[in-house]
């Protein structure tokens, strides 16, 4: 095997693959990234069992030359270190002993220990399942904003991820833990695909595909048998999906209100912050929302610590004018997070039903939050 | 007790006490921040038994304003997280109960728990020893680049800090853990102290000296009984001391060389980066420079993961061209980054003796490095 590349692109490569290994797998050639050099190409394949990605390097792409075909497993991480601190602009990797790949620059040579290659696994991609097309942008946001309300220990295993699913021309990315429910809505007309395109994406691989994502272009979304891929340029993310029937929280979500606060995000998020007092013993931070004469009294306290209260009339209303209802402030910060646009609605019933988050700005995004019954 | 203060300058204040704070403390007390409020004054004082603090802000600072005087004892984490969380420019901190301190601001109103400042040790400040005045940047400049040859476990105590010292009209700044030495030198003539003034500072206050030193200004270096201060602005920083006799290094120094390579310390700096294999298993990594015919040969090699060779011609010699010696790679990469010049100097004497790393651009700053005998 010998060929040469650019090295930051190398870098670039070598990372996606090498975020996703599980260095502490009981299996060695587990912990490797596999280099398939072919006479047109360059294959970088690595898994840890759940996620398993595989990214392609054409002849001449990144200044790929290939002299001799040829496949080694390496050890990804001291390979990137190692390529990090050369300065050469092309480097050129070889292997002719079994045991040990060349790392060349012009004036300097690394040899490392690699790992067999025939140790490591087969692995197969589904590449060709029922599929869509979306933003890379578009996905990343979406996803950043959901995967707030997933818990990925939660018993319910089909709820420890997140729900994708194509219903209504919506393509709908859904999270929840029970408590609160993240709900994402991108326009997407499929017809073919309406009902059959479902797939329930574990919390982790979320994290990853997040990393992954680019700023600019668009990726596929391809289901299979129990697989889920996503194409994003020359590089291709699979992960195993989470089993069971994600609940139909569409249905379940209010649309009539009693009262909605219009009000600045920024000086809400700050007023709850504060609110969410300092502890260590993980004591649940209750918040308490009383609404009266046009004005909000937030409080909250901690047995240990203290307690606080602030009085806020920066806002606008719509309906009745006296609420009382307590949540927990960290689901409400974590929400609240989530919205881009300046301004955001809090739409309440009562005391003991969900409020609704959302932003007239933006009617994709609705953060829901079932309230605490303290007092 | 009764005051008002500009909220960012209490932050900084309290930051500067509650960095230095033991949480682990097994006396809850002591990881409490006292507020001694006199009628003229605010200190605050901080202890975790090896280094104490004590801050005092004078009427009018900082926007004090003092109503009533009084004592307590605050929890200083949280109360550092909720005056960040605040908006208001003035805060008023009172104390009506004995166990609740209340911070307010314009609509808002905080009540947290204290602790029992009746509980607090009484803590004396040795302020009036042999003194000398440096400036602040130098001094913090001179520990960052002598602590790195500090071994904060060395079992020879006196040898687990930096030596301090006055003598020939220079004060001298020493760290060694056997294996290798990093000197400063800044000019400094009284000789009412010479030979007098001498301490060896604990490695985790020399920590904390560095960052409680501002860029500007100057700071008085107190010596007195087995404490030092280090007086800063409006801030006394003292320290216990490390009984026993530094060894005289100045007297060990190498004065002549066989061989000087002079070269430029970004180049050489990522030149042993490389040579710096990595690998998990905590192996020392010994690099090899060997000098003949006008070119330096780096190598390096670790059985579990490889090894590296890099020629480098990019300098100039000055005595005898053969040199083959070998050290610890992290020794030397330490050692080469404290330099601040562009060019530095390497001079060597044999593989058997210490090098010496220098700079003609300024050379108020010498690192000595041991060998290894690995040929």
């Amino acid at each position: 095997m010998f060929f040469s590349i650019d090295r930051l692109s190398l870098i670039e490569e070598i990372n996606k693959c090498n975020r996703i290994i599980d260095l502490k797998s009981p299996s060695p050639s587990i912990t490797g990234i596999c280099f398939d050099v072919s006479v047109d190409n360059l294959v970088l394949i690595s898994t840890n069992t759940i996620i398993s990605i595989k990214t392609t390097i054409k002849l001449n792409e990144m200044n790929l030359n290939i002299k001799q075909a040829g496949n080694i497993l390496i050890r990804g991480k001291y390979f990137l270190e190692i390529l990090k601190k050369m300065d050469d602009e092309i480097v050129n990797i070889s292997c002719v002993e079994n045991n040990i790949v060349v790392l060349s620059g012009k004036k300097l040579e690394f040899s490392l220990n690699i790992l067999d290659y025939n140790d490591y696994p087969l692995i197969a991609f589904r590449e060709n399942g029922d599929n869509i097309t979306v933003n890379c942008n578009d996905l990343k946001k979406a996803l950043n904003q959901t995967i707030i309300s997933v818990n990925e220990w939660k018993q319910k295993i089909v709820l420890s991820g997140l729900n994708f699913s194509l219903k209504n021309g919506i393509f709908y990315i859904i999270g929840t833990d029970g408590y609160r429910v993240s709900r994402k809505r991108i326009n997407y007309w499929s017809p073919q695909l309406e009902g059959k395109f479902e797939t329930n994406i574990p919390y982790r691989s979320v994290l990853e595909i997040i990393k992954l994502l680019p700023d600019v272009g668009e990726c596929k979304i391809s289901i299979m048998d129990s697989y889920t891929c996503i194409f994003i340029n020359n590089t291709i993310f699979q992960t195993t999906v989470l089993e069971g029937q994600f609940p139909d929280v569409n249905a379940v979500f209010p649309t009539d209100f009693n009262t909605t606060i219009f009000v600045d995000n920024k000086k809400f998020f700050k007023l709850i912050s504060r609110a969410d007092l300092p502890n260590d013993d993980n004591s649940i931070p209750v918040v308490n929302l009383v609404l009266e004469n046009e004005k909000i009294f937030i409080k909250s306290s901690i047995h240990q610590v203290g307690s606080f209260e602030e009085e806020f009339d920066d806002f606008e209303l719509k309906g009745i004018d006296d609420q009382n209802i307590s949540f927990n402030s960290k689901y409400l910060i974590e929400s609240l997070r989530t919205f881009e646009t300046k301004m955001i609605e809090i739409n309440l019933i009562d005391a003991k039903k969900p409020i609704v988050i959302s932003s007239t700005e933006d009617d994709s995004l609705s953060q829901i939050i079932l309230p605490m019954f303290s007092n």
